[in-house]
């Protein structure tokens, strides 16, 4: 199996609800560096999974639409807590939504999203297509 | 599928036995950095696989009993080979017993963990739960 | 000359005022990285220039005071641009009180304070004692 | 399971074919940073996957028969357009050559290798032995 | 002393000609990342020694002008050994030629780039304004 | 002002002496990532201030005689508290010795060396030669 990942950031401000966030209650923010982890059994003629330039794109024109925000006020995400996880799923989500449209080729069969929140925690989802 | 990792360390003294180990068979020591990674489908009421706060704590209280040690002395590592791979499996087989004990809610499936002894070496124990 | 660093981190809401901002003008978030650098000539009787795990103490109080907040609230920054560059001064001029407290021997003559606020941007404010 | 991982790295010139590539069809270069992980569920006698010293021996060698070459010029991945993809596969079937011959112990049954190519963008090729 | 620090990459081939450099004679190749740090004493108005992300842009652009090229065809290296030290001059020189022409505000008076080769090797360059 | 910085390992084990070490006073261990960073003012007539090559043996040198060892029993090192500080300075003065003998050209004018003894803390010495 192949895989490619690629890298990108955003800044994002919120809070979150329920007693076990503690003092993450509170309206706070966070950097997440975002790996997006494409995969397939099979590359194709030109011998790539999944142009690294095009996955970049992809991935930054997701994170355009996050960065310097307040995940609070969008209306995508109203009424979820937008904990790592949940945010991780919402991204995978969207760029799953963009390998089934065709933007990434024909051989991408599941990918994973990493946000990084710190040097010393992060969180993933993985989902097939 | 859904994860959460979180990082600490410990800085351990041991020693190797066997041939293959050649100068790692003389007492010398690491610094492992440790990153736990907590595994499962779904994701709990509050939008979470585990607190990554209480993951965290668990971590910090595990690293707590070896760090600053010499594994050589510690009766619950006696006559083992404290390899990396073996001290990943009992780092990951004690966190394993916590989230057994609900210390970590009932989302976690299975769990890793992996010991970077080095910027150029790791070694890493997965295990359902 | 011998220097010390310690790292934390803090995930903090906040704004930023002017036009240069573009869209960090709204309210958004990051995660800093800090490292706290602290820098003499000489070393004490113990051979350290500074206690790491005090250095770590210290940055670690003032990571909570300032972790989990909407900085546009706090008082002891009101009227300030929280600059990347702006935020490094005020951990650094804290860190200074304390080194001069006292609170971190009496080897120390200047220190630097980075934070990361992505894999991709950083900033340090450096000063003496 | 265990995995044990190596890493070094190799500084290559090459090109690549197709239109999809863009820029990169011109003759450039990077530099791989090269991560070998070996996976298998059992340990040896002495408590070890794979010996950590002769794994990164190994992923040495490899990198001797690559490194501070034109890729373009190698008779033995002439005709193949040497992607990230296709090298990390390329190291992988050579790695997976030397565990069948019995290099690396008889514990490891799966291999993955991953190429960084840069601080933003990596591949990786997994496969059973 | 403020400073601010932005992260790019190159991705290039080269050759260096001198019998010290061995195999590095040959044509190959490097990914370099390179960090431009910019400094100065003072911050301006809105807080800041520099903008980042104009920064950031700064040195994207001069990447644009190297990445996915032969460096021993580029008629402004012609004649130079582009060592990573060189490289880095190279960088480092162009940055200054944009600061001095006020593509970066007025607060900094010198700059440093660091051009990371591997994991394990980097040089840099620093000079004032 | 031009640097080059090489990087390396060692896994050591070591106690310290003192009230302040707390639980560092028992027989525990590390791994050293170590930095070794020349730095000069000019450049010789191949375009370097240090044959990275030759850098990083001459620091590989000095860690064979150090990895895989208990400091408490190194003559070289009795008497010493072995702190990070400390090893930096001994890392730091035998490679200027080194630097001295002429083993590394004649540009080299200052040395740093950064101990990194976990992700989140680290030791430097910089001197002169």
């Amino acid at each position: 199996m192949f895989s490619v990942t690629v890298r990108d950031h955003m800044l994002v401000a919120h809070s979150l609800k329920g007693d076990v966030f503690g003092p993450a209650q509170a309206l706070h923010g966070a950097t997440y560096i975002v790996d997006a982890t494409f995969r397939g059994d099979v590359l194709d003629d030109d011998g790539i999974l999944v142009d690294i330039a095009r996955a970049a794109d992809e991935l930054r024109a997701l994170m355009a639409g996050l960065t310097h925000r307040n995940l609070d006020d969008l209306p995508e995400l109203a009424g979820r807590n937008t904990t790592t996880e949940v945010l991780a799923q919402h991204v995978g989500d969207r760029l799953a939504d963009r390998v089934r449209a065709g933007a990434l080729g024909s051989c991408v069969t599941s990918l994973e999203v990493t946000l990084h929140e710190s040097h010393v925690a992060r969180a993933s989802y993985e989902r097939s297509l």
